[in-house]
């Protein structure tokens, strides 16, 4: 869902207070924002989002996923100028976080890109508290795979479900309790892991904190039809290593919660 | 304000989703919070309030703005093992992105040191929207400045302001219009503008986006008792050198917005 | 996730209004949630969040999922008079409406078995708005499967997208853009375009609207691993015809748009 | 008070998730809600305020209480294709709901209405928790009597009062506490205790839980001016019994937890 | 219903800020509200509401609607220093507010008392934005009636309806319309219109803006059973005027729009 | 911030109820809000956002802090009948609370002129829970000074702090953990008390609870550059006792908590 009303009045209250004299400008102006670095844009109907609730037309001159240029405007707004001031800051700071995870992840399926053609680049459930749908759609934006959205879209079956009751026993627990809609895929910690899991109806294996060598290993071992994810504190330094193992998803937290934002000034006038 | 009931209701939500099978696990366990990689602390509270808002105890052993190392601890939680899994990751990334701001607000800081012992540095309102008072709290924990906490706490007058009005008429449009209890700073581009600001009445002069050398002058000609702060793109790397200049308060963006998240796991049983 | 305070909070506010008077009875009671009819149980979780929100005490003495007896208890309560007071009509609702739905559901579900072992008996995303994680639960109570919780969680391929891009182009075009995490269902008003689905790629065939014996053609072309589902209009006496036809899953609106409230009482002292 | 924005944002919020792919169509379409069977119309302003609320336009051809015919359209909308249907399902869960509650409602006056002319046929707390306003007004648009529509709208004095109080004492107990705006019931299981209830100052009496000859009984031996009404358990069947015995109420908790919904369907371009 | 979390929630959040360095004090204490002049209490529940929020224990000593004297502690705290000064401000305010009202009611009431022994003095919809419940239940407290909640609990005929529709026939229109749990009050603006709205079945006939010898003259000409009231602007001074017109109920607006706040002072160790 | 939707949405939803009756006309109308006493005028932004929340167009005829007259009109509307008149009372008792308090500022004021030419008129924290922006906002436009908006605005140093730290520690205890961006305010009960919190570094000190002889007193032993405020229970005949001191600021409690509402009617047609 697009972020809602009640999200836009939150993020405006905690930034305007009770009394704000500073925007009290009388008129109508117009305003722009402006990349100041290179860059993939998202974000943009977050941002557009803001300014309207104020009353301020929007009117957005590129995309989500669009790679933009220093310099380059992406968003153009008129309206009262007090409205347009109050609204500045958090477009501003909510484009620059959407773009900066879109950069980075762009970034990172380019890195996979030079080494294969299909793997996935994704994204992670370590989001920013409160922003797990912009944040989603940022990934997705960047050419990345938004992974499972909440615990709800997919199983994953974890070590400790592993420890308490064997893998296969805990694969089949969860097949018999989930909806048929719903993939299941499993963790496991070492290559030969990755079969039993298959063998047991996972549809997707995770080989988590494993050296490049271990997961093509475990990627041979699979049967077809089965994907194969790398995880686990993968850099963009290593994203080419994990590309040529043969995986299907590599999954990075960093894209999430460790993207600078990129940067966007706003001109009035 | 802490974190309210309304935002971790949020957070909760947005990660678990309309039916989530994997953490109906029955029985009680323990579980902590531990550090994979050095840093400082923050964010202990929200944490906290994750997993008391699902009836888990917690503990805490150290506090905001401690420094911690890898494979330290710094919550235990016991509870219900359905309540504990399902707080886990929401828990787990607040106090990521909280502790991340910290611990470059802390390098940051200590860099400014190096050079000087009263220079402070400080956050901006370039913060995620909807995590305002985390990240404010989040800089103040790792030995920052929150700086202003919203635009009704102090006016700035801008480059804007200035163009319509002039500098001194516009530091007396709003000196009229604010509160004794509000501060006023003012944004100047030139070195030699800072005095005309403090002789306008400005408590504090914003150099913004000048090279050290010229920030520098502006201190120098600035009377006793008017503050002088420098913004504008400072990266880690030229904190000393703007530390160097005498100003009072270096103002970084980065703190917030571009902080990569601190690494933690959380591990029952 | 379960109901949360906010949901809770709405649901007592507009029962009680700004001033009621009849519950402002001093001392303490107990009081107990009995069934009025046989049944199976659902609701409970949110039926004691609304009790325990008032600060009453509550204990379950049977499970979401359970067969219960006319006459007999499904939860007893101790807390001040006038709390338990005004908690016992939104609690008697919506465990009514959550029991009424998984009661339906296990009719449904029993009706299939006398004729297949496998087949599952699904919900739909016609539920009751505002309701949709309580109804979910409930459908899985009664032995149903959920279906998909939200539009995120599966795709489904449309008549309408298939008329725009044709049905193969249609799943293509859908397995490019949603994660690995997703599955996709196409749904087809012909028996044979079943296997040209399954052919494109589609994960789950749904014969909309087709009579029992169409639907056992269909699926009798589709290659293994690939379900068949049956759905539109579907009633509990048909559900043997269509269990009969070999589909794997038959989903049903009126699971949740048209069951009947199962009968509970609310007894005090 | 109409559905309320935050409502509205709830109910898409829960059907649409994260990241919802299927809706993501250009251009814009036309579409128009229409019965699949006959019935009574209600929620019209519940679901035009869906389409609304993401910029789609609505025109509605028929109002609330009036009788459709299967293939007639109550709503037509206009707008972006990918708003249109995101607010589609929605839309229709809450029309069906709402016209499920007016049709049977309609069903059971009319069936009133086949032996007494003034009788009315009321609705009652029994509602889904989340549509108090919603089911209320759409039992009014099938004819019927909305009842008291929360706890502070008028005191009913009920079986525990009186065992607590003694029948006369328990009414003036409440007398002296309610407003002068505020009616009072008593709920009585005894004929005769209806005109001592009436006697003590009760506007009305409501028989609840007893066969047609007793409410009769205890409606003859009223005075003029006091009401009664009869409630417990009636059925659709049981209406002309129960109206033939003179009350001025029956009410019917089936109204509003049991209807099965109204079938629409919507259909683009 | 008594105060919700979401209320409290925003009460202390529009106090507190984001960052409030004053308040972190370590340790418990204790603390007492103590009223600083003679009253009549109320807003005891809101006030502990907003302690219990933060975990603060309170303990009430006397109850709503009670007199107090200058330096009687109404409610007494424990807990965590930091926590009993952040609802201190709050609790505080609200408790002054809704004390404030009662006060002056009471002083209506005993103003009333001296000329009569039934008339009530009653509150009305003039209420202050988000407080109708607590100022409602506040003007209860203080001895008097809190005439209709809201819009939906009694129909008032206003002089715009009567002016479309003629008196009679407004009357006939809304009895039509609203349920038999509905009293319906006609607005008059000359003393004979008050027997033709009785006549024409007005529970309750509301002379407005009248001097005292019009209202005696139209409570005279009212037959037994309808209640009359009088309105308009009336004060404290005018009460007993009114008082001694046979009119069954006095409603004020400045008991709610305008009641001074009774000063309370807090006191902590 | 402007007033909310939330905000507006809670303030329509406790006036209208479930089901509204009166208000259901038809056709269009244009309607008046009109003084019925002179006075100063706020709050027209929050009383025309009701009528915009509800589809209705606005037009004010005044700015907030304008002086009106009885018989005036400030805001014109025209609209839906229906919509008019839900939004009507809503819309009145707004402005009438918030033009209360900005007329009772301006008195305060004008009795400070006659005596000093700069002293200020501030309000202070006890404001009506839930419109804090609100009333300080009235408070400017009468003239006055908003003090501290909440408690991150501004330091204020208690006796209970003082009494804990002593004088000097506990102002440096603050300086040392609030932003550069915040004042620092000591209240003090003892004329020279305020030259030692000068002396520590206060920039505003507090003459709480003093007789005006005693403010003089501290006033004159303040250096140059440290603000002076009188508190205390002042009231608007004390004001120019105080504003004789040579005070800088005057605040009092009552502007908020115990002005009286303007009055205003609403004329429709």
């Amino acid at each position: 869902m697009p972020v809602t009303q009640r999200q836009i009045e939150e993020w405006l209250r905690e930034d305007l207070g009770h009394h704000d004299v500073t925007n009290e400008v009388p008129g109508e102006t117009t305003g722009r924002l402006v990349a100041k670095e290179n860059g993939v844009v998202a974000g943009l109907d977050a941002a557009s989002a803001v300014f309207e609730y104020l009353g301020v037309d929007v009117e957005t001159t590129v995309s989500d996923g669009d790679r933009i240029e220093a310099g380059e405007a992406v968003l153009t707004v008129v309206g009262p100028t007090k409205d347009v001031l109050r609204a500045e800051r958090v477009a501003v700071n909510i484009a620059g976080h959407a773009s900066g995870i879109t950069t980075r992840t762009r970034e990172a399926v380019d890195a996979a890109r030079t080494v294969s053609d299909s793997v996935e680049i994704a994204g992670t459930r370590k989001t920013t508290p409160g922003l797990r749908g912009v944040e989603k759609r940022a990934v997705v934006a960047g050419g990345g795979d938004s992974h499972r959205l909440d615990l709800s879209h997919m199983v994953m079956v974890k070590d400790n479900h592993v420890a308490e009751m064997g893998l296969e026993n805990a694969v089949e627990h969860f097949r018999e309790r989930v909806s048929f809609a719903t993939k299941v895929e499993v963790e496991v910690e070492e290559a030969e892991d990755g079969k039993r899991a298959a063998g047991a109806g996972a549809d997707i294996v995770l080989f988590d904190n494993l050296p490049p060598s271990d997961v093509q290993q475990g990627v041979e071992l699979l049967p077809d039809g089965t994907l194969a994810e790398a995880s686990g504190g993968i850099t963009l330094e290593d994203v080419p290593d994990y590309a040529a193992t043969g995986v299907d998803i590599i999954s990075m937290g960093s894209l999430t919660h460790s993207a600078p934002s990129l940067d966007f000034s706003f001109r009035t006038g």
